[in-house]
């Protein structure tokens, strides 16, 4: 697992005085991007752009079990729950970092493609390598 | 089942060329908003500020078929799939207005809450016929 | 003068209540891509991708004089201010529909490109003849 | 001076390869919240809830002399120009932090509000102090 800690920003939070939920798919994706960079060794930038591969959202399922809220400290837990020959099965959770309560989960199932070709594509070894040094059971 | 233009956005697209899948959630939202104005004849802004009644998000799913470009001329369908007593599961799905595809489509659940206590709520009548005319089957 | 509508959006009001000044800039993008479709007769997206012509903004000025908060029914006025040879000057205005006043004003100067070198570019006569046309004095 | 780094984010860079420059204007929100978190040891969060003190913008002046490109690595460096009874006057620079180079800069002046009557105040001394503490010559 990856942990990230996430600041709740002022425009994050609606006029209702709670995380705008929209806005919590951009924090996941950042999260993820931040896994590559800290953890993989390798930015996103880089596999999208000079190894030309691609992970697009196939299939997400969302949790929202608690609102998180303006100074609320937060952190990002990103693991994978399954990794297919050409797919990976990410999960998100937004945990508070005092009472460790999951305020809320989303498992987003990523297609692996060439991004030339928008194919399928089996990820090279290291790529696999680093997706199962998250792997949650 | 309430129909909506929605046009891409140069904003929308990312580097990949297609749609950046976390801004989906916010276009829903905004589609959302729209059948209040239009379809249910009171602003969001209305429902939520005076009649201090919110449909937070607790539960989403939602399906990537195909991926939406700069350019492409789609809409925003809104239905409602189930109603509850305190609760409210819409479908929204984005569809090419000239090939018919439905290119994602999302299922919200959404509760019905009152805004000062946060407490679950049985929505008036006039909301209650509003999400009626817009059930699918 | 080209005039389109702004529906304050859920998502563009902050905790404060009032519209959070950084999302004013995508809506000004919003406006301008709005004008290209339906007063040019072109979308941003043909002209970026297909004439390989871009305007990037290179100077900014802005003036807010009034809050804009959720419920007021805005429109966004777009006028051209100054066409160089390879660079324009638009001004944007939110303004209230009913009360006509302005909310908030900005000058936006955007250098014209070619997309593939980057170098600055005289727009070819069809573009010209758009941007005299919203030419405000 | 205030420094804080800033990742380039995926989203951040439109389909023409370089940041939407609309997104500027959050970062720099963004880089102002770090400010007073990292630096005046109190968080935005408390100062606009409990302190209900707010801060803003009354005028945007920005230069943007390079793009910034997904993968570059960038520092924002937050100043203070002039104080005033009850205003101030931010200084934001995105800067490269292997060349030393500036790709943006801009100017807000922010009014010094009370939160509950929009009214001007002088801002108490410790605020006072922080400001004085990255004031830029």
């Amino acid at each position: 697992m990856f942990v990230t800690p996430y600041m709740v920003r002022f425009a994050d939070v609606d006029n209702a005085g709670i995380f705008y939920y929209p806005r919590f798919f951009h924090a996941f994706h950042v999260a993820f991007e931040t896994w590559w960079e800290r953890d993989v060794g390798r930015s996103y930038y880089q596999v999208i752009r000079k190894d030309r591969i691609g992970f697009p959202a196939v299939h997400i399922e969302v949790d929202f079990k608690r609102p998180v809220t303006f100074g609320d400290p937060m952190d990002i837990h990103v693991g994978v729950k399954r990794i297919g020959k050409t797919s990976v099965v990410f999960r998100y959770r937004f945990v508070h970092r005092e009472t460790g309560e999951v305020h809320n989960e989303a498992e987003i199932t990523k297609a692996i493609v060439d991004m030339d070709s928008f194919r399928p594509l089996q990820p090279p070894p290291e790529i696999r390598r680093a997706l199962e040094r998250i792997r949650i059971t």
